[in-house]
């Protein structure tokens, strides 16, 4: 034995988070030891509460604390447009740009064949009830811009073309501040395929 | 607001850890959203006992938490030999080796004028009154190979030659493994003067 049980099962807790192999692990655990006792008492009731209190909002799928979430709740939100993403951190993301003042749907998932993730795995289910009522005009599809986002974004568009519900893609291209040289091939293409007058 | 209450409470903690900013304690914070309920309870569980259950040696200073600690209480150890660390975390280091079988004395830092850290501020006093019972006969002085550690090394090694306990240094030298072209002036010098006859 190298390290006191409790010190050697906080360590074990640490390597259960990503990224954290057993040097860190040992280094942040000696860290807590030095800590106030209040610092840790609230990192301890953090690590509760989150379990606790956060869950998936019913409507748009993000994670909230309330239900429904913020945003689905917002009566000041455009009721009219609903951004498609893969991932609660997307929806973080978006709102981070503060332009977007649509609603969101969480899709917590791709369609991956190659993993076995069939469309009813994903909520797009749950998508289509909620395109029911009529309200919505756009549906916006702001999955990943890899394999999996494009099949899932062009399996939904198929699926909403009956509904003649307005279905777009964010747009692929250069990122801004980035270097044209650098620039892979592919997404060069799209780039200039997607090029707008000026 | 990007983040839901409890999940930017725990966020936050993450930060307080060393070499965790804003990005990974995000990333931390979702995974323990997606971890199961029982393994986030023991991290939290963990934390705490931690803060609550460990404590120093009153006898050599290392983590406990038992008092005295496993190494002062065990019977089997050598107890004419005393190795003085800085730091409960070089303890641990000694005991990975499993070749030294004595007793450790922590001294929890290092004399550093420029950190305004005299022989006071560590726990050298208490490294005296360890002596006094005579059954030391060899203190190893396992200080830090840098300027303060040598500092400090020296320092007590003054101070017990009145006692006529025999008091050595660790050895400085190549470490094994490494390069001899890419050792500095210093460790070489160190390691020529300190050569042994085979």
């Amino acid at each position: 034995m190298h390290y006191p049980e409790p010190l050697s099962k906080l360590i074990d807790s640490f390597m259960k988070l990503p990224g954290i192999g057993p040097k860190t692990a040992a280094r942040l655990a000696f860290h807590v030891l030095a800590m106030k006792e209040d610092t840790v008492l609230e990192f301890a009731k953090a690590l509760v509460d989150v379990k606790r209190h956060i869950h998936y909002c019913t409507i748009c799928g993000h994670i909230t604390d309330t239900d429904p979430c913020y945003i689905c709740k917002d009566e000041r939100r455009d009721r009219t447009t609903i951004c498609v993403v893969q991932d609660p951190k997307d929806v973080i993301a978006m709102e981070r740009m503060k332009e977007y003042n649509g609603l969101y749907h969480v899709l917590h998932g791709a369609i991956s064949p190659m993993e076995g993730i069939g469309p009813e795995d994903i909520k797009i289910a749950e998508l289509l009830t909620r395109l029911q009522d009529e309200t919505v005009q756009e549906v916006i599809l702001a999955t990943d811009p890899n394999i999996e986002g494009e099949a899932t974004a062009m399996y939904i568009s198929r699926l909403l073309k009956p509904t003649g519900i307005k279905v777009t893609r964010i747009a692929h291209g250069l990122p801004v501040g980035g270097d044209l040289e650098y620039a892979d091939e592919v997404t060069l293409s799209k780039a200039l395929e997607g090029r707008r007058e000026l």
